[in-house]
């Protein structure tokens, strides 16, 4: 087995056309995982990925801050301690409020095709 | 999508005897994934399970209290913020400490067979 402590794995920049922004790191919680990706996803004040779409399901883990997860159909605030499953297929995006810094862990299948972007 | 809040996703009672006692709940974060295991375990103080392996790796979320990771090599304590990679078929056991309650949520793929228990 292998444990790491959330608050001392390394946080990657993330930039990337996905993201609104520039200020997004991430975390990868268990590199040597054959079947999962988990990782952390650090957004700043007002930053989120643009819609998008995963071949399997994803699901978030919210851990600080405050942020918000959207479909075409909604928008919801969520908080640390919530739990969002996004069905494969399904066009969302996610991030923080325009108030407040944002982090949540994700679950994903590892090895599904990358994520595709809906929105420019 | 779909949104839980965890502290509002019912605990059901756990008794089984991959434990060490009853004291032993489980919630459900997100019953219609079609991909994914993702439950909470909460153990009383000094529960624990017993040796036991799975056909696909586990992932363990530390959320609460503090526990007790062990394989047949070592057993080292954990407490909230930890994360835990189990690989498939590695003899483990995980529970709470005798002065702690612990809870932990795990992460398994849906549709791996059930827990093969090692130890009586």
């Amino acid at each position: 087995m292998k444990i790491v402590k959330m608050s001392e794995v390394s946080k990657e920049p993330l930039v990337r056309p996905l993201f609104t922004g520039r200020d997004v790191t991430r975390q990868v919680l268990v590199p040597d995982s054959k079947e999962f990706n988990v990782n952390i996803v650090n957004f700043g004040k007002g930053v989120r990925n643009k819609f998008h779409a995963h071949d399997g399901e994803q699901i978030l883990i919210v851990t600080a801050g405050k942020g918000i997860v959207a479909t075409e159909k909604e928008e919801r605030v969520v908080t640390k301690g919530d739990v969002v499953l996004i069905p494969a297929g399904e066009k969302h995006w996610h991030g923080a409020t325009e108030d407040s810094e944002f982090s949540h862990i994700f679950v994903t299948r590892a090895g599904i095709a990358p994520t595709t972007q809906l929105e420019d």
